[in-house]
């Protein structure tokens, strides 16, 4: 039997100040949400694989506060820290997002764990303040950095459940 | 000598998930700024006059909480809540919103306070998670209050000066 490759979607329409990506997981809720959000797990998955990520803080509750720093083998530093303001265990968060290095740019960003019957399709929508800081972001080449970020999530899942 | 009454705009551009509005104050922004987060008097300026505002929390700092709650004439109670993500005093507040009767749709708002010299101009930008959320809060009426909120929110400085 054959698998066929969980594919991860970026959608970006022209004029809006969204992101939005889903991904599907061979895993349940509740392994991809501990992955997702166990501050010792970030590290392994999140951004591409040349860079280095050290979480700071990583308080997963309403108004608790996070900020993680990835540092590139140039030694350079990216900085960036939110506020939660939903946190529904497997289910869903809703949380604020800044790039230290562009103060007062603040995102908002959801992500949702759909229950596909022991199989989870994430859906993150990210909400930027105007269609200019989107197209900002997406210049920086972020998109590669969350396809890259959702293979390495993928490969670790296994190892959890 | 006239003076021009202080105008209050409000832009809804179709197809966007924003609110803007802009409006002066003869104020110093430290003024305007103290009135709009002192939450001894938010409830004597926030929303139209019919009703009744009670502050149930507000820790003004980042990752603090706040939460209000409004009531009708008739008693129907109405009840909003966030977090505050960035405060910068008499410059800028950056907090997520999220009316408690529709769970979900969270908003991002912006406010920021120029100094005019003596004079503020206080503009808001409200980011909401889409088109049809934003256009849902402008049928509920939500720019009237608006207005009433910005003309009451006047009533009240020269007593702070």
């Amino acid at each position: 039997m054959t698998t066929t490759k969980n594919q991860t979607t970026i959608t970006a329409q022209p004029g809006t100040p969204f992101i939005d990506m889903v991904r599907e997981f061979d895993a349940t809720p509740q392994v991809v949400y501990r992955a997702s959000t166990d501050p010792e797990l970030i590290p392994k998955w999140m951004g591409p694989r040349g860079l280095d990520t050290r979480i700071d803080a990583y308080d997963l509750r309403p108004g608790g506060n996070y900020r993680y720093v990835q540092t590139d083998a140039d030694g350079n530093e990216f900085a960036f820290r939110g506020i939660f303001h939903t946190v529904e265990p497997g289910l869903r968060t809703i949380q604020t997002f800044e790039f230290e290095g562009m103060p007062g740019f603040v995102t908002l960003e959801y992500g949702t764990y759909e229950d596909l019957g022991g199989r989870t399709r994430f859906t993150g929508h990210s909400v930027y303040p105007s269609v200019e800081a989107r197209d900002g972001a997406l210049q920086m080449d972020m998109e590669s950095g969350m396809r890259e970020s959702m293979e390495r999530l993928e490969e670790l899942l296994p190892g959890l459940g």
